[in-house]
């Protein structure tokens, strides 16, 4: 589970600003669709790219992020260590080892 | 500062299937942009989608988000506590209150 | 056909600031990405949006997919004449009508 | 003015299907993006990707690229002239040949 540190200060922000009369799922994804955008701009002419800049892009998808994990209760890193779970098995290791292809071309 | 075990189990589904190969900064942007826009078809047709689906499709953002973060060497909620403090700063309480305004427009 | 005032003009901008030499398959799909990302900004926290900004990022959309075609030598209007037909195809009138369902899910 | 039939294709289909109830700003900009990252999708672990499934999700792109186009009472290669037009200006010859900077960082 995620530390509380990250969400609470999120929650905070967001109550006193009252904003969360703004965020619903579809607004919350497209937000991070948006902020997706802007960091790979930092990529768009040049893969090596600004990581300083990306850094702080990366940021914003984040906070998004969690934004969009609190609003349907759940917890980010819950939801991240449960979808590995199903990767786990759809790339078993002796066919997705050192291959980029999807699970349905391995 | 994020728990290590959602970032511990990714760094080992990377490893065993020896896929730091493709990672980079770039790929990874693209990846979490590819993902963004799944979420987003949660949402296409219908502004209330299907939750559990957003969630899942979520799952994969974060997860990108997270090995990105990691080969950045930050981490994940580091970058929200930080970026947050920018927030404050760029959307004063007396400015921003219950407005979806950007900065530049308050 | 899609008339040929549009791609010569492109072409003609492209060539005197020696901008080919950055066009690559991938970086106009990601410079598609990151312009349909700031279209969507046009409609982040309000579903009706400002249409002439819409109208703004939309041409920049457009502008880097009727680079793409160019690149790929494809026709950007005979590309949605065919396309159409595979439309037409999986999505058949009897089930598809009023209906905002995929393909799969008629 | 690009020529009529890709359009009037268009709206055939759509009129048929009765889908024109489903077709927003929003919900078409929406749609855009999703189509956007299948593109990206492509190049996604290989920046030289397959070029005959890119031609496929492009025509995805400019399908709803065109249809927008239609509902903001907009004609998609005007879009394109006109755009360019403030792109020559951003970007002079002098300081903008073989560079991909953007305008205010040239």
């Amino acid at each position: 589970m995620a530390d509380r540190r990250a969400l609470d200060a999120l929650r905070s922000l967001v109550a006193e600003r009252e904003w969360a009369q703004f965020h619903t799922p579809e607004s919350l994804s497209k937000s991070i669709c948006i902020e997706a955008g802007e960091l790979l701009e930092c990529f768009q002419w040049n893969p090596h790219g600004d990581l300083a800049d990306a850094a702080d892009e990366l940021a914003d998808v984040l906070t998004y992020c969690y934004l969009l994990a609190d609003l349907l209760n759940q917890d980010p890193e819950a939801l991240i260590l449960k979808k590995l779970e199903t990767t786990r098995v759809k790339y078993p290791l002796d066919r997705a080892r050192g291959r980029s292809n999807r699970y349905d071309q391995l």
